[in-house]
């Protein structure tokens, strides 16, 4: 008889809780993005199909399970053995696979699950199934344990189908990809922006990677370890290329440096950044601005000076950090891939001041902003935009 | 000799990475609002004092830990027993716990620290201590596991001070509240909302929440839910009395309901919700307002209608959970006590059109908007504001 994992089980979480015309076309989307990440990274499959609740890939290839955790909207995968929806049929699989799972002395459990019409009840399989995988292993010497098994075997029998599976492989939620519109996301090649990013992805937004290079103050690692970053935000969006935007804006900050009070340097800087990403936004008709921002992380990153980062801008802005620490932060770029190539050696602007303003007064900003012809900036600015092919 | 616990250890992260002097004033308000936790549990302590990247507690009580676990900025604690800084103290003071402390056949590790200058290493520590330990209990038959064992002793042996514990707490990490500003936080009495403003105070935050009352297109029980979990957060901010701000607003609803577009209804209920608290900030004096929307929740939190929701009206907001899935928000609402209320039976607001729209353009926004007098509106909104006293 043949146990090989033949399908993927996938369980997708918040889309379930929509309304009948959404969630359908989350479902949708969600296997468009499940095909894109097989395809990606090469692997065959049968067939994708729906069925109340679950979405199942037909294949054999062990490392479906690992690509599909990787798509926004999945909440957990199983690799599973198919079999017919019958105690018989389940019964005769799970002792297959018992038989390689429970190892001598092992305590097990079956977990059934029911869903459509049957002449049986969960418990039922439960029973049915437990006792033929217990005759089947007799010789290791097994025990049944419902409260804290060495082992489980999960059995679902479904109305057309039965699945016979012993792992639950964990995915990051969120929604499929797509569905939620699109926006400016700033990545720096910090820590931080890329997390930020990668979490409104999380929530079903494409992205528009923009990298505002402040040369002559940064140097080529910053813009490499950004890159490397937005290649591994890439890696969450398969068969969505993304357009990145590189701008040139070091001759605003020697306009900066040169004409304004140097403790509202980084200032003068990220809202000439935010200016530069509502014009990408308008002209790429997306949705809003992501930046990696925190509270308090860093000395400039205080309550009174984001409210002047963005006085008098006006853009629909999101920090999706704003209420994670350090740690918190650090533990997801670890988790997502972008951590390594945001650690890489690289040297800081160097047109940090050495003692920023922490608390400005918007209405200096705006005073150390007439000292300079922000629109001339922002256009030069505007005119160097690059496109930047990541490959 | 007395083994009991005179002492809670406390430790602190993201305080630590800061410059000389933010550290300084960083951990003297968390030192205060330890003071504030303590007293508003009525536990009795005899010092608090701060030693190089640590503040220690002299109190016995054992509800002290429980406490100070809910303060900003405490990454986690312990309580301990003191000793001298010496390798016989120690040893001798370990010997005592470690006879409650350890089982027949179990096995321990000693897991030592040293600060300061002393004759000993920290490798030292372990080993006398250990000795010292396990010819006390040999009589347990005990076995020492550096790997993973049963049950572990610490010791910290610093400059002045020894110290010997067995538990570490962890607490909710963060910033010390009162170290990041002010800011209007949008109460509404559902689950995210209170989250939304939790997490602002966690990164240090002061709120000043502000519900926003719809009747009679709202009932009594939804201001009661909201009540509740503002009660929640003010457990959180001990000894710093929130202001709280009721608003009137049920005309506005009226007003949209007879006049525009009900497809709009929740988005210009949203606009008007913005326009208040950005009032009553100015009025504050504060840094921002404060809300509980993630993006695609439901069916009007679509990156559009977020767009189409600040058009125009230009202020400083925070959505802290705009990254978050809803599993993740509840998850966070049972942790820090504002889910119970927040669930509670209560009527949905009755003002929610059946197909809201989910891709509000700004220009049909401003179009409804046109039909009526909004600022007569918010000025008659803000007339009616009252200052809720919790108690």
């Amino acid at each position: 008889m043949n146990c090989i994992n033949n399908v993927v089980i996938i369980r997708y979480g918040e889309i379930a809780l929509k309304g009948k015309y959404v969630r359908n076309r989350h479902e949708k989307t969600l296997i468009l993005n499940i095909k894109s990440m097989l395809n990606t990274c090469g692997i065959k499959y049968e067939d994708i199909f729906r069925d109340w609740g679950r979405i199942y890939i037909k294949t054999a290839d062990p490392r479906a399970i690992e690509a599909v955790v990787k798509v926004f909207g999945i909440v957990s995968a199983s690799p599973a053995v198919t079999c017919e929806p019958t105690l018989e049929s389940a019964a005769s699989v799970s002792a297959e696979i018992g038989r390689d799972l429970i190892k001598e002395h092992e305590s097990f459990a079956i977990r059934p699950r029911r869903s459509g019409k049957h002449s049986f009840s969960s418990q039922e399989i439960g029973v049915a199934c437990g006792n033929v995988v217990f005759e089947h292993i007799k010789d290791k010497n097994p025990r049944v344990d419902l409260t804290s098994p060495d082992k489980e075997i999960f059995i679902e029998i479904r109305q057309n189908h039965g699945f016979v599976f012993t792992d639950i492989v964990y995915g990051m939620g969120g929604l499929p990809l797509g569905t939620q519109g699109r926006m400016v996301a700033l990545v720096s090649g910090g820590i931080d922006s890329p997390v930020a990013a990668w979490l409104m992805m999380k929530r079903g937004c494409e992205i528009i990677p923009v990298y505002i290079n402040n040369q002559p103050y940064s140097d080529e690692t910053s813009r490499y370890k950004a890159m490397e970053c937005i290649k591994v935000l890439q890696s969450w969006a398969p068969e969505r290329p993304f357009t990145v935007y590189e701008i040139q804006d070091g001759e605003s900050l020697s306009a900066f440096l040169s004409n304004c009070d140097s403790r509202y340097t980084c200032l003068l800087c990220r809202r000439m950044m935010y200016r530069i990403a509502h014009s990408i936004m308008n002209k790429e008709n997306a949705c809003g601005v992501i930046t990696g921002s925190s509270l308090g992380q860093v000395a400039s990153q205080t309550a009174p000076n984001m409210m002047a980062e963005t006085s008098g801008i006006h853009l629909p802005i999101y920090h999706p950090l704003i209420g994670f620490d350090k740690t918190e932060i650090v533990d997801i770029a670890r988790n997502i891939g972008t951590y390594e190539p945001s650690v890489l050696p690289g040297t800081d602007c160097t047109a940090v001041p050495e003692k920023p303003s922490t608390s400005a007064k918007i209405s200096q900003i705006y005073h150390e902003e007439e000292k300079i012809d922000i629109q001339e900036l922002l256009k030069h600015a505007l005119s160097g935009v690059k496109m930047v092919n990541l490959l």
